[in-house]
């Protein structure tokens, strides 16, 4: 497929049958202590509990398995941070396909190790000196394998609507219904693929991107009108999130369906991580607690309002880990 | 209600509609990487995440609920470590009464703190040289409070049973049925509230308690047929479980249910909280990782078996939980 391709809501469905016992249904929870702080009803799903520990592994496993039979055995490259990472080389252990995945040079070592558990082979190159897209299609040329791009591919993007089909599964239950969802961006895949399925079954929702400052690329561009790079975006603590320009792709469908962006500091990030350890036991990593961080540092009025956050990666150092919750 | 009255399966129902509502549906998971260490299937039924961090909000609850109006006034009293602290606070508050908690001296800083915010008074008392119940019985007495126990006590322990319930309810959603249930296991009341379901609904289950080594009163009282007190129990990591004797009532109802008794030891423990945050993204207190550890140290052969593991709940101190997962 080509990146020109826009994916529809019925790409996302398609998805979902795709990934139909092979994704784990991850648990929609709501708790006092949030519904207090932000005297609405916040509901938290929770892809940190997904394979691989991020959603990552439902847009790399529907495109990964879209991949014909006798394509397999060339493989598949990708380039990725780690949760993306992790979630191709997962994804291609399962159809038996073997993956080589581009990781940056200072990424988060519990997600270098989580990648190599899943048999990928791993190169590595320098964030600010190699351009990993070009890196990557090249090698992918040598072999003749598939690049599975982390966010800016009609599969992938389809892939990761998933989660919000499950959560308007899971709010139809209890009989709610959302008025506001906020989705951690880096590249805009699940912001992408969630907007397409919120405005199919929920066009009420308004739908914001969440990002580190500095590398609020998204929320500019969505201000602006127009795909903006940062320039210098100095340092963030969330490595899943450092992403200076939205996709092509991802952009155009955001644009069109996308509310507006909010930002949050690293200091409401390490809150937010200590937050989810104290009161809602659970494991959340920097780039995957930013929109708990913005209902926590209250950046907009949720009163009465039920919000859905995703939770969207769990994958954290140790000690960055123990540095946010000792604070 | 004394505490010969025997709680029926009827009770955990009653107890069920009672919570409907008030306590949290928690979630069942299963993830990839325990089947393969079990080489069955493990499903991990997260009471961490209840209110109050534990399943204790389920017994507390179901207790207070039952005060006639008419004496909520004089309030409630009871003696605990931590996390039943905690549950009868919260239950209390709810139901606008008063609450006279007994602690040790030496509970965790966490937990302590967690109850005060719940609204409880606090009485510390010493582990090794009061009479926790007669204190809180005397203290109950003075005000015309209600003592609250932690597990013997009939609708305490049909409480906690609705965890039970709930598991059976999702084991049923996707087609499933229990070989084994693992409960971690303090004074017994979890456990004696599980195998009365058990029992009624799913009478091929086996069950066992698991405690921390040199806290094994379940186990060893198993093992003999009547109620055996541990003498010089040392150290354990496990502050929620170290009781030194079953519950009369709790014991009685066991000992005619229960299969048998399973240690682990703190290392073991340690091991499964760091596994449960790498791995599971959860945070896990000691006391409430011990059926994990049960699964993870290989303690009896899970092969082919569908195993439920109930983790009990996340109060853990950041700086036992840092210990653990840089260990």
């Amino acid at each position: 497929m080509s990146p020109q391709v826009y994916p529809r809501f019925c790409d996302v469905v398609a998805a979902a049958t795709r990934l139909d016992g092979i994704v784990t249904h991850t648990p929609l929870v709501e708790h006092a202590i949030l519904n207090e702080v932000s005297a609405g009803r916040v509901f938290l799903k929770l892809e940190t509990l997904q394979k691989t520990g991020s959603f990552k592994f439902r847009g790399a496993f529907n495109r990964i398995a879209q991949t014909a039979p006798e394509h397999r055995h060339v493989g598949v490259v990708t380039y990725s941070s780690g949760n993306h990472a992790q979630a191709v080389a997962a994804a291609a252990q399962l159809v038996n396909m073997p993956s080589l995945i581009l990781m940056p040079a200072d990424a988060a070592a519990n997600k270098i190790n989580g990648t190599r558990a899943f048999g990928a082979e791993i190169r590595f190159y320098e964030r600010d000196q190699n351009d990993r897209e070009v890196l990557a299609r090249h090698l992918a040329l040598e072999r003749g394998a598939t690049v599975v791009p982390p966010y800016d591919d009609p599969s992938v993007i389809a892939g990761q609507g998933t989660v919000a089909l499950e959560v308007l599964d899971q709010l139809s239950h209890i009989g709610a219904t959302a008025d506001v969802m906020l989705v951690p961006c880096s590249g805009g895949g699940l912001l992408a693929g969630s907007a397409i399925v919120m405005r199919e079954k929920s066009p009420a929702t308004t739908i914001f991107s969440v990002e580190p400052d500095g590398f609020d690329d998204t929320a500019q561009s969505l201000a602006a009108g127009r795909r903006i790079q940062v320039k210098a975006p100095g340092h963030s603590i969330c490595d899943a999130l450092l992403v200076r320009q939205p996709g092509k792709l991802t952009f155009n469908i955001n644009q069109s369906l996308v509310t507006g962006g909010i930002t949050v500091s690293d200091a409401e990030v390490m809150e937010a991580i200590r937050f989810a350890f104290r009161h809602l036991k659970l494991v959340v990593e920097p780039g995957g607690a930013v929109g708990l961080a913005a209902v926590l540092a209250r950046k907009m009025n949720y009163a009465g309002r039920i919000v859905v956050v995703i939770c969207t990666g769990g994958n954290v150092d140790s000690k960055v880990f123990c540095q946010a919750i000792t604070q």
